[in-house]
């Protein structure tokens, strides 16, 4: 399937802006004094935290299902994930009033199962791992003609994830740098194509867990590296670079740096202490990449995408 | 002292957010799909969370500090909190290049004694209780000629505490109703003054916890009532109403109501899990109350002030 797939351009970011428009929240921008004065920059954290869902998921997912032919939808929606993804697809399902199956790991924690459920989708288990997971879908798709909606390698989630990037350069002129968590590379790839095309100068920055560095492996080496074999607390990048994703961020990305565990969670708990926001692990990494890298950001205007708030609040990682 | 105050007027809230402009944050408003369905109306959460030192007590202190004439300011700035408004009149003495002192019981928690450092005020210590609290300050007021700023029974304090439901009524027409916790009672005099002047149908409502309710006895029985026995998680709560404040609060607010202990926490939580930003559990009471009384809110268009986001990440209360 991937033969037939495109790169989008910034016109399909427009599109799908019109399209999520009235169902996504235009999110606010935040900055911090605390945060300005300790890296000696500017900074503006576009909070995707607040959207929908709790993530930027709902605007690649909301983009997707609403670019489907409606007689498509109403076949039903199907996908596998036990994240941000997986309530995103169920909740856009539910605004066209179609039917969605979220395929999830019969060990998946309760409170997730019980979100998939309260947005009005199905779960269905399946035996943890990428093959059962897959072969799940698969079989549903065959018997009931449900449209699988893929969490990051697909041209209208990359769309549809840009949205957010080309708001935050409306919100905020002149930025100098964006930074973008990349674990599938759906976000950092939307978020690039719409940079580079609204101000050809911003430079366009991953950050990844370096437990989890796949795709600055990657971006070094030109090619689709294998996953590490470690484990990382930022559970939403967990997951490895997809093939399309990874072409939009050879052209477009300016450069992946990566952070530590030890300064993810950190970070996570300063911007919760100097905010008063709530942002998960994974939306953590821009910030601890920032102070864990040496990058040339003395006076810049950067922008940061805070991914995501979903935490299970009886597990906080301090 | 409180024979020669005056309840101030609407005029004095202008005057304030005239002298705060600048060091004060204009606070958004957020809304919430969850709280809306949930209670049958339209929420606006003015959010002082996000104020400076992370509560509206900001605003009472730098007004107060800013309407000093400056000889006097010079000579030093002192008050006696662990918590919030110590926090407050650190960083406002410091933006006006004034010197300050909090007093703090020996017993305070070191990040809150850090906290005051941090702002560049001078924290000294005193023995715990009210007495020995006052007579360090008086103590230190005759010796050095330093200004006493109050918690809340001063007119500049209320008319500081009141800018933030100007701003409320500015960005959200049409309320029917604003609620705001009660404490000391600066915030809710504050809020009445200022909705009441710019929209004298709008309904000024009190939430108080049960355990500490005092503001609620004091507010039925006409006269100010002896502080409740019972502890109460809202630790910014604690304080009994003082007596200027209950004269704005008994002339001016429609009503008081309480909530339990439980109800705090668990509204706490939601806004933390659903909103994903931090509120202290101060901060809840009026949600907890809308949870637990039969208010006629149904279609209203109600704001909630937001009063802080300072918790202890390591000792939540789930």
């Amino acid at each position: 399937m991937i033969e037939r797939m495109t790169i989008p351009g910034f016109d399909a970011i427009v599109q799908a802006a019109e399209r999520i428009a009235g169902h996504a929240h235009r999110t606010p921008v935040l900055t911090s004094r605390h945060f300005d004065q300790r890296f000696g920059a500017e900074l503006f954290f576009k909070c995707e935290n607040f959207q929908k869902v709790g993530a930027f998921k709902f605007r690649g997912a909301c983009n997707a299902i609403a670019a489907l032919p409606a007689e498509q939808g109403q076949r039903g929606i199907i996908t596998h994930s036990s994240g941000n993804h997986g309530q995103a697809v169920a909740l856009a399902a539910r605004l066209n009033a179609y039917r969605a199956v979220v395929v999830m790991p019969d060990n998946s924690a309760r409170v997730k199962v019980e979100a998939v459920r309260e947005y009005g989708a199905e779960p269905v288990f399946c035996a943890p791992g990428t093959q059962a997971r897959e072969e799940a879908v698969q079989a549903l798709v065959r018997q009931h003609g449900y449209t699988f909606i893929p969490p990051y390698n697909h041209p209208d989630i990359i769309a549809g994830q840009g949205t957010a990037a080309r708001e935050l350069i409306e919100q905020v002129p002149d930025l100098d740098i964006i930074l973008a968590p990349v674990g599938g590379g759906g976000l950092l790839g939307g978020t690039a194509i719409a940079a580079k095309h609204l101000a050809p100068g911003l430079r366009v920055i991953g950050a990844e867990p370096a437990n989890a560095d796949d795709a600055a492996r990657s971006f070094r080496s030109g090619r689709l590296e294998p996953a590490s074999p470690e484990q990382t607390i930022a559970d939403g990048l967990r997951t490895t670079l997809g093939p399309l994703n990874f072409a939009v961020i050879a052209a477009h990305v300016d450069d992946i740096v990566t952070a530590s565990e030890a300064a993810i969670v950190r970070e996570m708990r300063t911007v919760w202490e100097r905010m008063k926001i709530i942002i998960e692990p994974s939306c953590a990494v821009p910030l601890a990449a920032l102070a864990e890298n040496d990058l040339d950001i003395d006076g810049q205007r950067i922008g940061i995408i805070l991914t995501g708030g979903n935490v299970d609040l009886d597990a906080l990682p301090w």
